[in-house]
């Protein structure tokens, strides 16, 4: 097409709302146009790269043999009582009523809406298993959207659902779209993207893998062994080697600590390090609002995704609340008399000899606490925090790092949790009903397209990969409004060239050479063919491939073989 | 793919809630789900139909130029408060609070988004004119969801707007929209479908087209020309001729008609016909409520979308009120006094000498009367619903006709209503701002789908033209699962084709033949294969393809060609 008739415009400026590179570069570069907090409109560049990342996702789908749907946003009520998740979600499922009062929601993930739909087709095991998919708007309603499209409220995703009789059967299709995610990573341009074990959250099920493109941008903190690749959300992740820092049994003792009610304030009063100490952390449970205090090593943060799922109860972290009988900042495992508190032992302190904690007085320390022979036998539970060159659960090697991740995708193994709520069954091969086992796979289609530009990136430049750059091919001529033999020249190579059957961007502004060039960078083709004075003179094109830093200068008569060639080069 | 696979069942009976030819074929074919009123889920069948109708929609947009863009569902009330729709729009536009209690709509129609988006990319006269288009989520909160996807609340719509300098411009591009269109209709199936002139109603403008397909099932009224091909809807459509019923003039007389305060017992108890009469109709302004009587020839109706236009307010048919000065069943133009009412006199009374009409007096009429000398110097407006036979407007012959029609596509006019509401400008070649002038073009996809239906099938076929038919070739193995040789044979048969890449849909089912050619019409794949004994015996495979009624044995040998020939003729 020809560049003057692209109706979105470049940015001179980098815009002052983006800290993300994604977000500055898909404004900067008239790709995104927000309308409201989380909600963008996607501009023709923008649309033309989700297209051909929906087409790829649409393929891989396809070639697993996943029949596409559409399913609605709006959904009643009534659909999502069935799964009990209207009344569980609160804030992120927006709710409202239509016009004859019935409330309904904006789904953010259609799992009721496939069971319903599939509760009537399904019902002998022959039909089994089965997967369908849908590429389609959702809405969460995020309290902080952020980065551009890094965390929007509206979007588009492709979710597809499994449907099984065995759990032989999710795990073997599971594992086909675990391997289709890693294809689809890689078509568009990003392999480095890796699975992480990570938490099944309010969708309930039995194991689940985030898809995770390790960077800055990032908001997930991902563990990955540096010796033997073990990969986890930090949600998940774990160690399971103790070595205690205080490895010598000492006697109980308090001491008076004045004014340390916090644990700098503690360490510096007594002059020990974070790792000679026991903390407590206080949370309130959202069920019956009574208190839950985890005693951790005090190097160590709380885990709170593996503290709800043991308690199994949402958790807020704890104000001080009066009459809990809790000596706030000076909270101890000794002596420990909150009033229906539950108290929880973090595996961090099961080999500490000695620790010194809080004595339940104000201005009171324990130093010398040895938690079986003073508080007695108790359980210890992992709910902290990996932290950085903890040990490896897998090889055991001290090689755990911690990196911050963009989610580009997750797989859920959902189990029955839908289908028996719902009461979605089919007659097994002996005539018995039985519920049938579901997996669930997603991926947000803008933050994929995000997602690249943080990958590949720089502040200046998109470098989109050919399989999903919004043209084919830019062509630059510079002084094309002004020298006839430019532009005969640059327009019969603009016909060839679609006629070729590419898809080509030819800038037919009367734009300095220094715009044209910074333009074309924002949009990002693969290949570039500066149209200049000079070089037709001397019978050549300048041609600037993706991934080549260097120009080349290809004769006329060869452009094509040219083209078609590094073509099929960049598509590989 | 394998028809065991195929998640969507058909069903053995035409469902009871279908009263429309394209809703009991969606839902007993499987391809459609109802999940609440006007709320549906597209199973497989349909998706695939609705991802090639959206393709051939997608290639014809691209045609014209247009820039494909995605706009978000939910919008701000602020956005819909700048054009003033977010107030004028009540029921259909459905609205509701966020998190954070900001008011935001469902988007029904994207004028507002399009022109907030594209203000700050075209502010020069130089980018003109120019199209976007998207293929999006739209919701209508219907109050009377009916027909399957005839009229729902969630849709998938293709909706395009341009914008221009000049009406000029717009006028052209109109034209080449207009034409697109058409190829559309055609390229679906249904070259049937007719433009005919339509009221701009709540989108405002200058001018608009609605894409009709004439048959039963559709709830507008469509009138034609059968001389000249005049087409316009009922809402707009006019006679200029108005032959008078009552040609002698007569003296006016008041006359005792006690239980006749309607037209049919007016008519009975004076032996006259209702051409004979002037009737009342009585509306109520919505901004003042005060009344509006039309006095018509009470063999017309009133067409209310020409009344609404002339006064430029809504309206809603009026209750007696008291107080009014109204004698509700007896009102007559003589001596008409009610309060506040304006009065409207449609042109079908224009020409007539003498009519008979309320005294405005209970039990009592008037005969003989004469407008212009008995009420004065009125105006004559043309607010009367044209009825079979009236007289052409083009052509001046008596040959206007009725038909039921589907709205297939519309097409408008905007002019610079949402430009100038919401500020849009641009610098024209003096450095004047100006507002651009738009015009905005749709077509919703899933009742497209369904009309095509209403135009091609019968109540046990389909009959999808090859162009959108959600599978190219379906195989029908006899005795599939009970003999080799059928086994054999049909399955490499589906290699092959499915090699050739056609989309095939081979039914491996063990089931008896007439479920299968039941089924097979329900699918509708324009070739159909079928492969029993006896035929391999004589070695050959019966074809049926679409649009002939005779079966066709072809040679084994020969299939491929035959296939290919077959194919091409059918995508013409």
């Amino acid at each position: 097409m020809l560049q003057s008739k692209l109706i979105s415009n470049t940015k001179k400026e980098w815009p002052n709302e983006a800290t993300l590179k994604s977000h500055g570069l898909l404004i900067k570069g008239g790709y995104i146009k927000q309308m409201a907090a989380g909600i963008y409109t996607l501009m023709p560049l923008a649309r033309k790269v989700t297209s051909k990342i929906e087409n790829i996702i649409r393929e891989e789908m396809n070639a697993l043999g996943a029949q596409e749907v559409l399913m609605p946003v709006v959904a009643t009520k009534k659909l999502w009582d069935m799964s009990g998740r209207y009344s569980a979600i609160n804030g992120e499922l927006l709710k409202f009523n239509d016009r004859t009062k019935a409330p309904m929601v904006l789904s953010m993930t259609h799992e009721e809406a496939v069971v319903f739909m599939a509760m009537t087709e399904a019902n002998s095991y022959q039909k089994y298993p089965f997967s369908v998919y849908q590429i389609q708007t959702k809405f969460r309603d995020e309290a902080r959207s952020r980065g551009g499209l890094i965390r929007v409220r509206e979007f588009t995703m492709k979710d597809a659902y499994s449907f099984h009789t065995s759990s032989e059967s999710l795990d073997k299709i599971y594992d086909e779209y675990y391997d289709a995610y890693n294809r689809i990573y890689k078509r568009v341009g990003i392999p480095e993207v890796i699975a992480v074990a990570s938490d099944t959250g309010m969708m309930g099920g039995s194991g689940a893998h985030e898809y995770m493109l390790l960077c800055d941008a990032g908001e997930d903190k991902i563990v990955v062994c540096k010796e033997c690749g073990y990969k986890a959300n930090m949600e998940v992740a774990y160690t399971d080697d103790f070595e205690p820092f205080n490895k010598k049994e000492e006697n109980l003792e308090k001491i008076h600590t004045p004014n340390t009610n916090t644990i700098d304030t503690l360490c510096e009063y007594i002059n020990k390090p974070k790792e000679a100490m026991a903390k407590a952390v206080i949370y309130t449970r959202m069920d019956t609002k009574d208190p839950v205090v985890v005693f951790i090593r005090a190097d160590k943060e709380v885990n709170e995704t593996k503290l709800t799922n043991y308690i199994g109860c949402d958790i807020t972290p704890r104000k001080e609340v009066e009459d809990d009988n809790i000596t706030y900042g000076f909270v101890g495992p000794v002596n420990f008399k909150g009033k229906n508190a539950s108290v929880i032992y973090d595996k961090s302190l099961q080999n500490e000899k000695s620790l010194i904690s809080g004595a339940n007085e104000r201005d009171y320390h324990y130093t010398g606490i040895n938690i079986l022979r003073d508080v007695g036998e108790v359980e210890f539970i992992d709910v902290a925090k990996v932290t950085e060159n903890d040990t490896c659960p897998i090889c055991s090697k001290k090689a755990l790092t911690i990196s911050n991740g963009i989610e580009v995708g997750n797989i859920f193994k959902l189990g029955t949790k839908y289908t028996k709520s719902m009461g979605m069954t089919y007659l097994d091969e002996n005539g018995k009903e039985q519920n049938p086992i579901m997996g669930c796979y997603g991926i947000g289609v803008g933050r994929l397209m995000a997602s690249v530009l943080e990958a590949r990136a720089d502040k200046n430049a998109t470098n989109w990969p050919a399989s999903i750059a919004p043209f084919d091919i830019h062509i630059l001529p510079i002084d094309y409004t002004k020298s006839d033999d430019i532009k005969n020249i640059s327009d019969s190579l603009y016909e060839k060239l679609n006629d070729m059957g590419y898809d080509v961007l030819f800038d037919d502004r009367a734009k300095n050479p220094g715009v044209k060039f910074a333009d074309s960078d924002l949009i990002g083709a693969p290949i570039k063919i500066i149209v200049s004075r000079r070089n037709i003179e001397n019978n050549v094109f300048e041609i600037k491939v993706l991934g080549s830093d260097e120009p080349k200068l290809i004769n006329i008569d060869e452009i094509y073989e040219y083209i078609k060639n590094i073509r099929e080069e960049l598509m590989k």
